[in-house]
């Protein structure tokens, strides 16, 4: 009877969080010490940043759309040297949120750090926040990593340069301008030529290629 | 002039990696030495699962495309508590894959034990992998964490019944099946309740509302 009562579920709990004492400065291991369904304690190792903002979310992942007259829609991926890969990864432009920044701002600011485009700020140039998603998770399984995927459109005229990069000393950051139509295959040939691939950048051009299938 | 020399970019190269000793049991911290491309000596923390099988990927995420003979093409999401998250997160089936295996054989293993759909062997059942996609990095600032997303299709017929799962003692997965077409409000309906929302989902999510509004 008593068996039967403790596998009913109930809300799961966290009880304690310890720190692993290492002395990394960007990253800590937790483990943390929870109540499963079925109320048995358990064990379960998180990895996390050192630094969040106190709003609670880590970083921005930004999907630009280019508006353009007589161009397709397109979007804006990186090309950048990742050390926890060891090789160059495509992504999104992203980055994290600093202290007291919304996810819209940190956006437009890395947005036009990383490819020029924009102002970096909200009411200025050619860029204008379109939605910020709900908060995600990046790998729940290990880590406590969250992010925004916040849209902005870019309104182009006809014969606009192609901004330059504002890039930090040390930053190494290559932009490329892709059709949303053409993102599913660019992704494939840099995959090919030994790229890693970013799992988001790299599932928004699965859902596309998904619609075009099945709308 | 050597200056000069120094800022021309060369191909970043991991020098060192070092393990921050703790007593954690399936995750550490690492410190990698690198050298940047302008040939400066740099150190970056990474957070690593201990064990990775031989082949290099660690998990899988399955994307399953139910096809039925009357209803709209659909996927399987699951409800899942992390506490890495510290809240039930929404996210694809998706498992570790086991020494030895490969991607989609995992895939099709996962699939049959988190949604009861397939046999979780190939060639048997109704689910059938159609596609392993390159391998992608989960969040390659902080971890080496990767993956394959495995597109799999499940035929069914008129009135096939919804199958059982097939959990372990202490898995708590609840699976739901949704139409792409619904996914990205589906999603957005359980954000509002509370639940989080992995990233590869929910972008999966954004993209198939990209191609219906831009194709």
């Amino acid at each position: 009877m008593s068996n039967n009562a403790q596998t009913q579920a109930q809300e799961p709990q966290i009880l304690k969080v310890e720190e692993y004492k290492t002395d990394a400065k960007w990253l800590k291991l937790e483990n943390i010490r929870w109540k499963d369904q079925e109320g048995k304690e358990r064990n379960w190792e998180v990895a996390n940043r050192t630094k969040r903002p106190k709003a609670g979310v880590d970083s921005v992942h930004i999907l630009a759309l280019l508006h353009h007259p007589s161009k397709p829609v397109s979007t804006i991926i990186i090309e950048q040297y990742r050390p926890p890969a060891g090789v160059t990864v495509i992504e999104l432009p992203a980055g994290l949120i600093d202290e007291g920044e919304d996810a819209a701002t940190t956006a437009l600011r890395e947005l036009h750090e990383e490819t020029g485009y924009g102002s970096g700020k909200a009411g200025e140039g050619n860029a204008s926040v379109k939605e910020v998603s709900d908060i995600l998770v990046k790998d729940p399984g290990m880590s406590g990593a969250n992010m925004h995927l916040v849209s902005v459109d870019v309104k182009l005229g006809e014969d606009d340069p192609e901004p330059e990069q504002k890039l930090e000393p040390g930053e190494h950051i290559i932009k490329r301008v892709v059709a949303l139509k053409d993102l599913h295959s660019t992704l494939k040939d840099y995959s090919k030529k030994g790229f890693a691939i970013d799992a988001l950048v790299a599932s928004i051009a699965q859902g596309w290629e998904l619609s075009k299938q099945f709308v």
